[in-house]
């Protein structure tokens, strides 16, 4: 294979062709990762968009409350792996491997979340994700009891939901665009640092 | 009934209570259409959440393009109704009727968009958003080739997916909020003005 | 668009050719609603079979028992939105609007019926009737216990399983034809009468 | 087994109670098959219902028309094998054989018409009157064209789509009430007349 | 059709090219049933695969235990059905009503098992049966306890599971191979001896 | 986590009491990769049916023919994805890594093959590995056409369809057992060798 394959169906922009902001965030994960995730790439091809995106994500991923950054991570694949999106699944399941110091953790998730190695408390949470995910008109007040069961608030419920909903569009955004992930992301978190 | 329905499970704001930005917001779309649609009040709970979701919803419904703004709203229609969600189904079809200036179209495109009295371009358009809102992982290039006969460029395409996934995570939001429609959507567009 | 859209896939019999029951029974439907439901010109086409159907929906809407003419008619709209039938959507939900009086029901019960305003009774007479829409191989004994903890005689259940029935025919046969539903429906009942 | 197992969830009337037309109707079918089928005791319970259902099933079933009386008996076991109907697999199963005075072709067409021996024309015809029965909303003109393709006229189209919509309402009313094939059915037609 | 219809989408082995041992295998079956299920035949196109299917078989469906082994049928006529193997419920029902005594069972197991005239006992094997067939991946502890409250051992856990994923396997193969059940079983076991 | 997680619902013979034959299997794969894969054990808890696994998977997947062992593993891991089989995508992702010297393509393969970088004629290989999984029921002679249009002989699709048939049984008997990879598995083939 000569050629890279293409990381999405649509005209990649190069760094420099881009606006400052957009750049700059690029610029600041790039050091913090050591690569540009594609994702990043993929969206700037829409400067309002991408702002938007990562504004929501933001909003979503690294605010405080009731569920740890694993957890949250740990819904990314779980709804991402019921949606088949490869880019998502190989990404987001680096970090949920970093996040939560598992090397199997990820895997076990998206390929069958009910046999995963989580705690009751991440089960229910899990299967609320993945009802918003796959049958969110179906969600009714017996949902949310569940949760509460489980010590999660309604906020938590929120959290939940909401970070579904967004990688539920990510997912298509990923799909419809043939987003690659990049060949970093498999390997990571699998080896234990020393 | 004497009491007004709840319109989200979740706690709303008062408008006062508000961060000036988003009330600024509120207060542009009251004096233009006459009422807060509830959407707004919802999400409010959430400011971060407020400001990324208006600012995306902006930057895909508002934009210059190849699709007309009632193409946008009907892409809207036919991928909540596709996903069962009254919230979305009722509000965008109000501002569909009115685009189109079409009083059918919107309960057409909503209860199955293929009996819809629609040009086989936007049938075209259509299908790659409902493919896109309920199997995004098996669009592949031939879906792209279909818009292309049609004559959608690349952009269109990339507007078409992006408005059914931006939605995908809309309706999810709204299910499960339990997102109620004000009452004003139902008869919007339907009756001619003179 | 200077001709009429079609309202069948099939030849519609003018009146004149009707059989005189036929035509008699269509003439009353016109006066008392102002125009024909396009429902009787498209079965018209085959008498036998027309005055089958009228028959076999008189019985089950027009007698009396458990069931009001409001829930009758809301037992068609939730199983017609289920099988994405636009005629019997846009004509009976006109219908209903106008006999609960209530101009967003119809969209409510068509769109997500379990998003509707409706009482836990109502709710129970919906789950059923879009179980046997559905999925009526897996009706048993719980789905009949369900009912009558909500006051339900068996009679009753009868009742919304045919009208279930009748329309799982009728939804197939109005999508095989192609039946239109008649642009009058779309507004009947939405606008308060003073 | 000392008692017989019901034949209906609901009360079944004794002969002598019904009326004149039903019990006639009930004892021409008993003169000539030499048993009575179930689906006329369990109907009977709703007298009017059972005449427009009996006046439908004649309509269809019994007309003159480019299907066979075995044609249309073979719709009839397809669509109600793919809705999962045990009374109407047994029952018009056994007609089938003996209309197509083939043994095996019954259970072929029930488990997997797909597989079944039939000819080029037949299988098109199941595979319309199969769409119908699963996904009518989904029925175009390219369903049409291939039926032409196959020799059928447009009315035959509509005999297919008809029985395979009137059947999606038996099959409903056959598991809604529990009915029970008679236990005659199911060896009709299966041993060749010396 | 003067030719017989071919058994297999493969090439068949004549007996006499056939290793002694796979030979000697169908001739036993021939020699117990008075023919060869084509099953043998299609299969013996792979010797290897041939004897460890059989071998597996064996082990699964000849062996002791809870199970009766009209039990073991009911389990693979039902899995077969639901998964439109039309070989397996042919040859398998055959053998079904023969272990069972009674006609009717596997028309019933194959149609719809939850309107069969079972036991609750039956039922509940059936049950989860069908759930390894068709959504394994959600069999979670409380299947297995569902089986116990009925008296069933985790061993006949074991047993009703690894039937029906063997018959998971048994029914594509039957389906990718075209593989046609003999004439014979058609109607064996419906007409009781004297 | 003080104890191992258990492999299996059911009870884990010890090596010292299984038979020789199977102790002796046991003992080869262990000398060739360094230690025992769970299957075996879980398996080995039925010897005869053990046997008769290994021997149908040795003969599907040692056996010469037209597909490479790495294409074989290739069709395993989209098939167990799609069935969502934890075990199988896991173990047989690590043989396929190794296999195919290609670090990516197993996590490709299990989450969507659709998007895997793999030749036209290995997708359409996947294409008709994944029907044979998903809906063997709908194989027809156009899915045999459109392999014989990559240069697939007919005995090449025999060991696609054969395979896919195996990991259909070998998936629910992981997915009933509760079967759980060995952890070293999850690493195997991801870090090139030097």
């Amino acid at each position: 294979m000569p050629d890279a394959p293409a990381i999405s169906r649509f005209p990649v922009p190069a760094l420099a062709d881009l606006p400052d902001d957009i750049r700059g965030r690029i610029q600041e994960v790039q050091d913090k990762a050591g690569f540009v995730p594609n994702v990043f790439l993929v969206l700037a091809h829409r400067p309002d968009e991408f702002r938007a995106f990562v504004a929501y994500h933001d909003a979503l991923m690294l605010k405080d409350g009731g569920l740890s950054k694993a957890e949250r991570e740990m819904i990314v694949v779980a709804t991402s792996g019921a949606n088949d999106c490869l880019y998502c699944v190989i990404a987001h399941g680096a970090i949920l491997r970093i996040y939560d110091k598992n090397p199997l953790i990820a895997d076990q998730v998206a390929v069958n979340y009910r046999k995963a190695d989580v705690t009751p408390r991440r089960r229910a949470m899990l299967d609320f994700a993945v009802k918003v995910a796959l049958r969110a008109s179906e969600i009714d007040e017996t949902d949310y009891e569940r949760l509460r069961e489980h010590g999660f608030s309604d906020e938590d419920a929120w959290d939940i939901g909401a970070i579904a909903a967004f990688f539920a569009m990510s997912n298509r955004l990923a799909n419809m665009t043939g987003m690659r992930p990049n060949d970093e992301f498999y390997l990571m978190g699998r080896v234990p640092r020393r």
